[in-house]
């Protein structure tokens, strides 16, 4: 960046007026937006659903190899890919950032740039949010509301015994693209004259930086085929830990198929490259946010030639466990290892 | 405190059961609160009221003078602050930390009976959040959600030529209360022996660590006297500068008369006895809380004996300015002097 315009040069006020001067009310919905003390929401007899998030510097991303623009992009796309796993439609988002002054304005203009792009490719209107400023480093904490209806609306709870696990997409490489990010940040440290190797790398370090959530099947294909799932729940911390949150809040057990899950050839080699077990990082890896659901058997027509969907484990009793069916014919206890991170001050 | 249990030792998923194992939902209109992707909210035809805000440590609370407790109680209060003025009534809340592990179970305990004390007091729903970690510091952000009719919301840009200023309560004790606990911070520093002397001042302090919002007016005496402001917004930056955003959203000018500004007595003496001019702490100290609104003249007598209320102004036409009418008879520009922060990293 060439120029560098101060913060306080523009005071908060100025700040927030220069942040959202382009920001575009889309939705019919949004009947008050920013510039007032909150945004007011006019839905008829829908039902509103809201989700909040907040993100740590250092935490959950490093500057060093997330572009701002990518991150405002994905910290608005981990909120919306909550409100779509709930079979509801995201409309209104509030950003709120906390910042040091190490954030010039043009940085800040890339965040909220990222921001702007996801809220036109997903038909978003920001409706709110606030700037402030930290001691230290960059928080974000971002609240998406939807509109969805009673009846279709999908929560964690609905799965029963009997009931077919889906998953949409592919998993694994948003951990695998850390990886090369992370390999190639420490490459960078003990020598900086040597330039980054991302290669051909392209999808998988894309799925980490810019992850899209699936508002395809939300959109389209679920209503197309008029399937509602029974439960349903977005990956962002591994297809292992989500089943058993489906598993915990429905009373019920699983059987996940290793088949089944589903994982791009590219993605696998990487695995192999790192000398990581593919299915490991397909399962614990975390943040592909795509969508692992459960439908009723009576409906296992509707997504059968449905794209990019995968059939890959039933619900069974409870007591039966949460277990994991390998390739090789071995059934084992399936574990949940999502991300755990509880950092020193 | 005696105990500390560390946060791995719950895990985050063990953490958030622990941390809203307490929570009762009160309203209705929750229909899904925590413990899916997102929160549901069933609203008829009412419109919704989302407004939101994020607090540093560091930049808007020190905890060596915050009590965990009365921080999680402010930063509820200071976002329900921002739905009752627009006169709307805040129904649910979610609330996001992000935070060190220097941060015990039993700190953060401390921080969520503040927030669930606030929920019950006002009557609102914690319906969601986040927990996660930062590499140092607390940060706290926090979304309310609200209902209000359509035709009684009151936004900043509605206050015309003529109309009537009016503030509720007493301004300047929140500021003053900050300059106490600042001092006994810097005497204890200098020497820990020392006892804080916080003596006949629990009012003044009180003012700054666990303010309250307005909803008397709100659910009570407004409705009671079918009075709908003209303009409204909340006292977060301090009167001046909240005028200032009520006279550009609304197109117009104000004269403020000095002699209306509500003052207490203890606090005039405070602020005499820290050498400040009482006024200048009314109008830039802020985090006060109360409201400041515009009625129509015709309106005047529904407020002339409505309990702690004050009417300190006029709105004039833009070309007039926004100007001071001092207790001398002196008239002069008034100054915006809200808080500005943006610190170093």
């Amino acid at each position: 960046m060439s120029k560098r315009t101060d913060v306080n040069d523009l005071g908060e006020f100025g700040l927030i007026d220069h942040l959202t001067k382009k920001i575009e009310i889309k939705n019919p919905s949004s009947f008050k937006g920013i510039g007032d003390d909150a945004a007011v929401l006019d839905y008829g007899n829908k039902m509103v659903v809201v989700s909040t998030d907040i993100l740590s510097e250092g935490i959950h991303f490093d500057l060093m190899y997330s572009p701002l623009k990518h991150l405002g992009y994905k910290s608005v796309v981990v909120n919306l890919s909550d409100i779509y796993s709930m079979n509801a439609v995201p409309k209104q988002i509030t950003v709120s950032i906390a910042f040091s002054n190490r954030f010039s304005v043009e940085a800040l203009d890339e965040f909220y740039e990222g921001v702007k792009a996801a809220c036109d490719y997903y038909n978003v209107d920001l409706v709110g949010g606030d700037t402030t400023s930290s001691l230290k480093g960059l928080f974000i904490s971002i609240t998406a509301i939807g509109e969805g209806e009673k009846d279709k609306l999908t929560y964690r709870n609905g799965a029963k015994n009997g009931d077919i696990l889906c998953v949409t997409g592919n998993l694994g490489a948003a951990y695998l693209g850390l990886q090369i990010l992370e390999r190639e940040k420490q490459i960078f440290l003990s020598n900086p004259e040597v330039q980054p190797d991302l290669g051909k790398n392209d999808y998988i370090i894309g799925r980490q930086l810019k992850p899209e959530a699936r508002k395809d099947m939300i959109l389209q294909y679920f209503p197309k085929a008029n399937l509602v799932p029974t439960a349903m729940i977005d990956i962002s911390d591994g297809l292992s830990s989500e089943l058993f949150h489906i598993c915990k809040s429905s009373n019920v057990g699983a059987i996940l198929n290793e088949g089944g899950v589903p994982i791009r050839p590219d993605v696998e080699q990487q695995a192999i490259d790192f000398k990581l077990d593919p299915i490991t990082c397909a399962l614990s890896g975390g943040e592909d946010y795509e969508l692992l659901f459960t439908i009723d058997p009576a409906d296992i027509e509707k997504v059968k030639y449905m794209p990019d969907i995968y059939i890959c484990g039933e619900i069974v009793e409870k007591s039966e466990g949460i277990k994991l069916h390998t390739k090789g014919g071995n059934i084992h206890p399936l574990k949940a290892q999502g991300w755990v991170h509880f950092n020193n001050d």
